[in-house]
């Protein structure tokens, strides 16, 4: 999914508001972070105020929407290349959102962008990183899921989306052996009552009838 | 799956060897009724022979070539319909077998069967019960999972295998948060490296070009 014209990419991120460029200098302060920058809300901030991130936010669609359709919980999405969060910033442009932000970190890092501060992770059409010796890439690898504890505020939630059985079949063993309760699962979610905001991906594989596994999960 | 003449079903039933007429009546000594039948196996006995079983074994293809594959396990196979276990009766009749046995049982009952002594327990393609109101009658409702506890002996193993997503993903919740592990996980089972042993349906599903979903789950 890497985009060309990267040195332009950098330079359309930086010149916009939701672009956070330093995002290690507001590690334990993000709540702050949303205070400043969202003069209309600040009044009205109560101390639950939540904050969920999307690991892999791509071109950000289901990261917008989501922050339209609930303007109480502040969103910030993470893409590891510039060329694909522009489009995001593009996107987010248009709108007049004061409870989103994007920033441009590896996953395997965020333990130096947040301190227990998330309420809820989306993984949403992750790659699958199918064979063996490449495991520990996978965003549901014992790995990160170690990294996410330290990440988490109180009750940690992972909400996962992916159309492939796979990864999905992985992700709910190593969520169960980590200690997560498996809230709410579909192995064909857009046939369910849960409620659904799709990803660019999501729309695509839906039209070419993929079914979409979905995974809600709930660390206390 | 009833099949008609169930008066001549009941007796071919009880004329055979490989069928339990009173299994009340062996609660808690399963593996001294093994025993007192294997004249064979008797001298090589030794204490840490499992007791496996399958709640609605239907005809016992599923469970006679486990018996086979596994002489040093004794198999217990349930079924609620005699009209249907008498094939697997007349199936087993043409082995020669120590290791199995068959009982016509209600499974909301199986407590008045076995008192902590079974290891595993198999569900292959349990009905899905589809409707909400019917939930308490799937194999794996919290109903059913609270009576497997007085079942089972130490380690708390359970296979299930079903082509019915709904079925599946309602089971996976299920298990977790009557703290099982998800050891092992499948959404397509035919194409792991799952030793499996098939069922009558799962040889035409799979014809059918069905996927076949499968976990193993555990909890000690």
């Amino acid at each position: 999914m890497r985009l060309r014209n990267v040195k332009n990419a950098k330079e359309k991120l930086v010149s916009s508001t939701y672009f956070v460029e330093k995002p290690i200098e507001w590690k334990g302060k993000w709540y702050s972070y949303f205070k400043n920058r969202d003069k209309i809300l600040a009044k009205q901030l109560t101390d639950d105020m939540k904050i969920h991130i999307e690991i892999g936010c791509g071109k950000g669609q289901f990261l917008i929407e989501m922050a339209k359709k609930y303007p109480d919980i502040y969103f910030i999405g993470i893409e590891k290349y510039e060329s694909v969060l522009v489009r995001a910033i593009e996107k987010v442009e248009n709108e007049k959102l004061e409870n989103i932000a994007f920033i441009c970190f590896d996953a395997l890092a965020l333990d130096k962008v947040f301190d227990h501060e998330i309420d809820t992770i989306y993984l949403n059409f992750s790659d699958p990183w199918p064979k063996n010796r490449h495991e520990k890439r996978r965003l549901t690898s014992p790995l990160f899921l170690n990294i996410y504890e330290n990440l988490f505020q109180y009750e940690k939630t992972i909400i996962q989306k992916t159309d492939n059985i796979l990864l999905f079949a992985y992700s709910l063993e190593q969520f169960s052996k980590a200690g997560y309760i498996l809230e709410k699962i579909s192995l064909d979610s857009a046939n369910t009552d849960i409620e659904n905001v799709e990803t660019e991906y999501e729309q695509k594989f839906k039209k070419l009838g993929y079914k979409i596994n979905y995974a809600q999960v709930i660390k206390k």
